[in-house]
């Protein structure tokens, strides 16, 4: 993919988080990686959704962190910056601060899985990150962040795109995915998911997980080798 | 109705249900039937609605289920096709994961009649089915999830027509009609009445049912030989 | 004002209920009444909102309750006729499923003024009827529901635009105004206080109303001869 | 900036504030200072939004109140001028009845800070006015809710854009910043944290405050000399 197409998939990735209602304001950003040329194109920092052209993202080098042309990359480029080096699999972040997962990260409580919305996404809870402490707060805080996400990703194993999202605690989500479109469509189940959750406990407070079987059965139709959902799929 | 217009109208149900807000990325389904071809026509796997035509919509044969055409139909196909072959009133089926009918079939609670909204397209509470069991759910789990529906919904009765929607546990609702245009509106009604019904248990945690005259009236001014509603009523 | 200008008022009046979001499928009707001439001008009955024109406005005799022209009114129509023949100050009735004042008449619940926002339109609590007797329900339901909104208005007052609506147990709200428009207002500011006042109770299960002074503060600078709101108040 | 050019921009931050859903019917308005030319531009009471263009906008003499023009300002108008004058900092103002703020406000509970979203707009929490008094209500009730305000601010300290926004009880809410563009993002950003504080507490109902160093943090990058967000930023 040229630059120019992965700036243009960024900027529509941006787009798409504003048409679904995830972001408020300038609240919400969105990254794509090429690993052959090393960089990471990512939205500029606090312009208005409706000013920017696929020309306006910005590209970062991914080692360096450094990055060209006059617009300044979103403050909260050091955290996908992070996961992207930390994780070969992910190939787009996306980070809001949609409504109801926001609700979750603040409560500081992992999103359980209650049924097979969240289990096509995602392979287990949304699990929430521990706090920065105060040193990491103060030094490189967008950096600390991406930080206490890997840390987290990494308790639930090597690979980041079995739960491709997490909640960061008293902030809000982060989703990824092989894709910048598929980090959008895991931002935008997990907000669904959260409003779900929340509505579930609501009706029984004391509601347990989704059985393991139908998790599984779900999340592996649409994913891995067997998968046998849309007209891509093997199975 | 010819094939053509059967697969017009059921391309017309998916978007509707789309533009009602019952349907986030591709997560929800429509279909139609036509018994005296043979056929059900549905719409295709894991495609974006903004670039689906009529012509996309897959006809199923209603014995084999095999399909025609190089598209794949919806991964839910032999869920809608065991409810239209058990059920001879059903014309068209319609599935989602709409967001406050997910949450009582995730909560495993049936929603009970609160009122006459619920009373104009539910002759009763809208059922929750029994869990799947494991061996259900690794072998043929969509047609199983047919079967575990059609099960709950001969408990109330031959008439599939009088409660014309009910919800998988752990999943999200299932709605049908006499034809694919009143399985949307049973869709959208049955996620209307899944969002009253939580806000009026916030208000009153113990409502009982509606009084069970009222719910009959409600029902049969709107269905059966005595229907007065509508231009086309008799009544 | 002509007929065909009250039925082009009325066929307005029934978009604005769906564009504000207060109507789903077909539920929800408009009218408003020309006693000069001895007509209420409704809506017709099931016939969806994209499809009606100015002229398919239904005119029925204020007296006798019989229509012209080929569409049946709506079947609610002997409800309104009831409310504007008890209230001379009534020139317009809306009647919606609209979701938050379902939920609080299906709990049975009457709205408690909790802030200005009610107080600028309901000069009051919003009150729920009793719920009809089996005898009612059979016989002339419709007539019977606009009966027992009556009923409950005037516990509160000869005036029925002091708080201009009310819950029907169980079904859901009536508004009313001096106009068919400013009865639409009241069902917007309606359903907007049902909202806010579930939420409010979220906050404060025992929230007491608001001061009386204040109450009446608002509504009298909206209402009556003292006003100074808007650009045709004489304050 | 000429008076052309702030009634413009009055005029759009009044639409911005319909567009975000902050405004049923006409209970909204937004207001701009400039304080060189001694007016403030506001408003006018009661019209549809959809009727006004920029030249609608009533200028309003910052020190007498009078205004100029056929049209009649705000009634809220007292409240506007008292904040401009008590607050040197303040180049305009927002007042609506967005619905989740409103249930704080009648709650009369303030907001706390649970999370970043929060802290990039709010120094703290956003607090309730005290009740007026039945004197106060009834003589310069609308001058009288910007005292309450004011003298709730001044709590906080001397800078009324540290939190730049109150509610009042049993009212709703009234935001600021330096322009009126400023004054509708805190309005937009009150609405989202009001919104995500309710669901906060039904995960964690005795859910603490955001840790200081985080809300420091938060809005110290955004605000002040070492701000680091945007564009225009220092840092």
């Amino acid at each position: 993919m040229s630059l120019s197409d992965l700036k243009r998939a960024v900027w529509q990735a941006n787009r798409v988080i504003v048409d679904a209602g995830l972001v408020v304001l300038t609240w919400g950003n969105a990254s794509g990686v090429d690993r052959g040329a090393g960089v990471l194109v990512i939205k500029p920092s606090g312009v208005a959704y409706d000013d920017l052209s696929p020309d306006d993202m910005v590209a970062v080098d991914l080692e360096t962190g450094d990055h060209e042309g006059p617009l300044r990359p979103s403050s909260d480029t050091p955290t996908h910056l992070h996961l992207v080096r930390e994780f070969p699999q992910i190939g787009g972040v996306v980070h809001t601060h949609s409504a109801k997962a926001v609700a979750w990260a603040q409560a500081e409580r992992e999103i359980p899985c209650f049924g097979t919305t969240h289990a096509d996404h995602f392979h287990g809870p949304v699990p929430v990150t521990r706090r920065l402490t105060g040193v990491e707060i103060r030094d490189a805080y967008e950096h600390r962040t991406g930080v206490v996400i890997a840390e987290r990703v990494r308790q639930g194993g090597p690979d980041a795109l079995k739960v491709p999202a997490a909640l960061v605690a008293g902030h809000g989500p982060f989703a990824w995915g092989a894709t910048v479109e598929k980090a959008v469509d895991n931002a935008v189940a997990l907000e669904a998911v959260a409003a779900m959750a929340l509505d579930t406990l609501a009706l029984r407070a004391d509601c347990g997980p989704l059985d393991r079987t139908l998790h599984d059965k779900h999340f592996l139709r649409k994913h891995g080798p067997g998968a046998y959902y849309g007209q891509d799929a093997d199975g």
